[in-house]
């Protein structure tokens, strides 16, 4: 069984997809789990019962499996995060956190302000040994199983061998929330051949091939949709997180330019839409942010109840797995043949 | 009137595809345009007389158009570029760029080795004063009109300055190929504020601020389907070669997997194809190596006769509108006050 805790005053829709997306899960989930919603306590009850009130009515019965948690500092989507942090210390993140530092909880998840998310989880979690720097795990959809991008934003500028950190992250990510065994790694790239991309990406490479990892080469941009590349089928693919970013966006923006231009050429849009589903980020949960000691699960600021659903799905199945255990322990096993 | 030189001999369907490309361009062109098609003579009037005795018969009235060139070298795809240009001196795409240098020719298009063209136009062509490499600008289809990013392969591990180059490179060409005026430039970046992104685009965001260029600030990967971002709209997009030959290779590889979700929704494949003609790139002719003294254009490897057709075009208007000259004297221009 798995506590999550939900930054209830987190995203531009909260509190109003956070609670509803909160009762969405509960619905969803083994009754063993249960939800914390951090934030102020009038603003989470007020909102819980008016949605119970109305068209979640039928959820009450969940209503026991919520605690509720007073957090009375709320950091903006403004707000900078070094500023955030020291300005705010009981924000629904910090407070939601620290839980888990705490041992009384076993997640986090926010719709909040993401460089605020990454700097309390680092404060309040710590990073795994070895580590400088977490990275963000975005699952893209592909024409055959989805793959993890990583970094998809919390680093820029990143060496080689922070790339191969993302790589041994990201395949504990792809075996424990989704069930991939012996992931293929590949790295982002602009052409197939090692001695191709830049001066990081070259290095990385060669630093791949030895790293005890299922490492299927370079990576073209045209591999990722496809989620394969010539060597075989994709689970991760590992770039720097300006990169990874740019294309996380590129993606999401994408889809509705396709979208209007069937739209305009006479299809209809319901069907467009229900076609592609699957490209729906909300579909996916949320991202989590890989390193930290512990749970935090990164969702869109837009996200919708729906998606926040996903993303504690997301929490528990991190939560179960035990990924947090298992990263540490790949990471130790590295530091200690370095050492 | 322009002489456009085609590399007869370059892509994966050439010659096929490089004739009957060569022969719709005729067809499309006005009729004082001629083309220099370069390459094994034997090969290429073969190719020729076959299209002219069947599907092409009715292109005959053009055939006083074409000027066959002999160049007996041909560089493969798999060829390294500089051992291609020592070993090869007189290649297709030598030859064909000699014509340029030479005064006897307009213009070059080839769908041959990427790597050797650029290498090859850089030898035979020089560069302009004050640029240390070409760049690759690629048209992108958007919601509005279709936005130049560039660089889009030729450079990785950019400087900021660089950057600024390829912003002054885009400008020109927005303004002479696609007929925009004072053209909207955005910096591709991780967030909208100048202090978001890498080391590289934010030394970037400042210079471009006093560039004398109309600067609209970063641009979010969600921006370019957009074709705009909350300051304007955009013309042109700069990127390192790197970040931008990876979305350019998404770019191409995400169509075909929304038609695939589609298609497999049941929506009629044909009409899909239709609705989204707009994103294929043959609709868009080659990309132009910018910043070499003449004109060299890019084809995609698997160009269609239709795709160099309407590269052959690019490279007519850029002829016709000097658009060399005008990057040149653009260069100069800065070169003088920063002098």
């Amino acid at each position: 069984m798995a506590r999550i805790a939900l930054d209830a005053m987190g995203g531009d829709h909260a509190p109003r997809a956070t609670v509803a997306g909160a009762l969405l899960a509960l619905a969803d989930l083994d009754p063993a789990h249960t939800l914390q919603l951090v934030g102020r306590t009038a603003v989470i009850t007020g909102q819980l019962d008016e949605l119970l009130g109305a068209e979640f009515a039928g959820h009450s019965a969940h209503r026991h499996r919520i605690e509720i948690i007073e957090a009375p500092d709320v950091i903006e989507m403004t707000d900078k995060p070094s500023a955030a942090l020291r300005g705010k210390p009981n924000s629904s993140m910090l407070v939601g956190l620290r839980l888990q530092a705490d041992g009384k909880s076993d997640g986090f998840v926010s719709a909040g302000n993401t460089g605020a998310q990454m700097a309390a989880s680092m404060v309040a979690l710590r990073l795994h040994a070895g580590l400088k720097r977490p990275a963000i795990a975005t699952v893209f959809p592909t024409a055959r199983k989805p793959v993890v991008v990583l970094d998809s934003g919390a680093n820029v500028d990143c060496s080689a061998e922070e790339l191969v950190q993302f790589a041994r992250l990201g395949a504990v990510y792809a075996e424990d929330i989704l069930g991939r065994e012996n992931p293929g790694i590949g790295l982002l790239s602009i052409g197939e051949e090692p001695e191709k991309g830049n001066t990081v990406t070259k290095e990385a490479h060669e630093l791949l091939r030895t790293a005890g990892l299922n490492f299927l080469g370079n990576v073209e941009g045209r591999d990722i949709p496809r989620g394969a590349n010539e060597h075989g089928d994709l689970d991760v693919v590992v770039c720097d997180g300006f990169v990874g970013n740019v294309l996380l966006k590129f993606y999401e923006g994408v889809a509705p330019l396709m979208v209007g231009m069937l739209v305009k050429a006479g299809m209809d849009k319901a069907q467009i839409m229900g076609g592609l589903r699957e490209l729906d980020y909300s579909e996916h949960g949320g991202a989590p942010l890989l390193g930290v000691r512990g749970v935090s699960i990164i969702c869109h600021g837009r996200s919708s109840p729906e998606a926040i659903k996903n993303a504690i799905k997301v929490a528990v199945r991190a939560s179960d797995s035990r990924m947090d255990e298992h990263i540490g322990r790949r990471l130790e096993a590295v530091n200690g043949a370095s050492a």
